[in-house]
């Protein structure tokens, strides 16, 4: 059966995101620089449309994150478009071809039909929970993993469930004071290191459940 | 000038003590088990005076803790002895024989006179700050670091002045789920990560300040 992973990045104070987050600042104040890390490299690049770019330790991570799952599953939050019923003129914030080029399954208490995109992502609207949410992603995956976008609530709600198989955190060396912290909320949840990586600027602890 | 030097095991959820700290359990409910990378190590038995253990890639972190430093400054928890003014029979968790083998400094609110133990580590205790304390390690140190030994509290408030000028964060693959945790109140501090290091059950990763 696919695995569910999660690769994410935490400032060594615990944040995901930092404090005040918003539709301009989706990442919080200081959230941005969390992924100081990642956007130099050229797997983010390309997978945004871009060329050039570098090669480093935290390369494989980055391919991790996108190239090798068959679905994604996010919250509502990283979906985007505001609380409560859907707006149907709101499709996410990565335009028309956004990077995923597999199906994504968005958490929401709201319904609403799938929105196809360009390059093969289309988002479908999970009502009736995450394990609903996992069992679909699992079926659109085939034999490829499943990937789980976030942010720190969706996280937490696999991690305390028990569903969560892989997790990586890419530790960063900020110090946001506040935000949106990854572990809390997560009752007997058990990990164990299996891996971890040096690379410029963070490092990467992949971890299993224990 | 020497360095002062912090080197700390966190869980990956933030706490270097967990909750309901008491004299019976220094380092709270779960707390025990943060050092479980660090006590089968053959470095950490001989400087408590026992035979035997293991060498592995955490082996020259556990001799960095003790082994490289001139002079220790710790906070009053951690010399332990309860609140309030001192009672003088107390004279440490450590034995007769405690593992500095140099001069410790105790940072505290109340007056006490210096304290000689076996193998070369007297306990003095400093109720004019931690610039005070910092300031006589240094002396006490000579051309060797100076160690921070820790709680939380006296971390937090050497890392927010900007008198640290390295850290080791060593995170194990725990979640306490609560406790004292390191990276708070720390205002303007920036840290720049120089190393981290994979080694069984648990990640170091070297800070300079920035």
């Amino acid at each position: 059966m696919s695995k569910l992973k999660l690769t994410i990045t935490m400032s060594i104070d615990g944040y995901v995101a930092g404090p005040d987050q918003s539709p301009e600042q989706p990442l919080g104040a200081g959230g941005e620089n969390l992924h100081d890390w990642l956007v130099p490299l050229k797997a983010f690049r390309e997978s945004h449309g871009h060329e050039g770019g570098e090669v480093n330790a935290s390369t494989p991570f980055a391919e991790g994150i996108l190239a090798g799952a068959g679905a994604t599953i996010m919250g509502r939050n990283m979906f985007g478009g505001g609380p409560g019923p859907w707006e149907e003129s709101w499709r996410g914030w990565w335009g028309d071809d956004p990077p995923y080029h597999h199906p994504v399954f968005v958490l929401t208490h709201h319904p609403r039909g799938p929105v196809e995109m360009d390059g093969g992502t289309t988002f479908y609207f999970v009502t009736d929970g995450i394990e609903s949410a996992l069992d679909q992603a699992r079926a659109a995956a085939g034999d490829k993993d499943v990937s789980l976008g976030g942010g720190a609530s969706v996280a937490q709600q696999y991690l305390a469930a028990g569903l969560l198989d892989e997790l990586v955190v890419s530790v960063v060396p900020r110090l946001l004071g506040g935000g949106a912290r990854l572990f809390e909320n997560l009752g007997d949840a058990r990990l164990e290191q299996v891996e971890s990586v040096e690379a410029p600027g963070v490092t990467h602890i992949r971890y299993v459940r224990a």
